[in-house]
């Protein structure tokens, strides 16, 4: 089972790939798509075409996508649904079922505290996958985001992790 | 000239096609989508792929998208924009300009008052437009939407109403 987990945003989109083999977890690719500073439209349109780009390339089969409130005013609110709307359009248009995960359900999962720091996630990102370094703050919550999915999503791993819970996740 | 004019909402989406020949403005067609009641993914993917119907049916060559506040919560404001989100990822994919434009700036255009009532401005576009009858309040404000870019946003029009204003939205 190969699953994209998706953390949106205007700025700047986190993907990140991973395998789920029987109860292991195998990273296959991460990264950033960072928008050029322009008008929303053609921002828009950059993580529209970047994630059907990254879609195209790792054929994941499911699909899981972070959601972030950042509560600072309505009108980053409206930005962020916007960037995440063209993250979910990237995802449908593949005919992908989606799952979404909050923030708090996603650290929960992976580090076992849902008010866990970045830094933590990351770090605890590079152990589960066994990665030589930790993986940016954006492609980790991506990263988090798909492994959340793998776990308890699905119901079926177990991650080594102290006080981890499953939570589960709509899937969609 | 062919406008697109939308009004996106995760519940209903509006739209209006007009056409703009010399310094009138001609009806094409209008309509609403419903999405169905299921999950975000899906209902997002109503939104696209009705849009992407829409613009192959009509090809217009310029789009205007309402942008609106439902400063209900943060959660009601994370939805629109994902609605908006989509609107706009139908728009760019078929390579097209967006123009965006507040509701204060499309009522402003259209009834003269920027805090008309959605009844002024069905009727406004009725008189405008020269339509048998008021359309829903929905395609209403898609196709006021569609005006306001014919006029104001691209600075050539008048309208026949006292106290209306030339608002220039930001062509994208």
């Amino acid at each position: 089972m190969r699953i994209l987990g998706i953390d949106p945003g205007l700025q700047v989109t986190g993907f990140g790939v991973l395998d789920k083999v029987g109860q292991s977890l195998g990273y296959v690719a991460s990264g950033c798509i960072r928008t050029p500073d322009i008008e929303l439209p053609g921002r828009l349109r950059a993580i529209l075409e970047s994630l059907n780009d990254v879609i195209g390339e790792y054929h994941p089969q499911q699909v899981a996508v972070e959601e972030v409130f950042v509560n600072v005013n309505p009108r980053s609110t409206l930005l962020l649904g916007q960037a995440r709307g063209a993250a979910i359009c990237a995802v449908v248009t593949h005919g992908l079922p989606v799952a979404e995960y909050t923030a708090l359900q996603v650290k929960q999962a992976v580090v076992g505290n849902g008010h866990a720091k970045k830094e933590q996630v990351q770090e605890m990102v590079k152990r589960l996958l066994h990665l030589p370094a930790p993986p940016s703050a954006d492609a980790a919550d991506a990263l988090a985001c798909a492994i959340c999915h793998a776990h308890g999503g699905m119901g079926l791993g177990r991650l080594p992790t102290a006080g981890y819970r499953v939570r589960r996740g709509r899937l969609r």
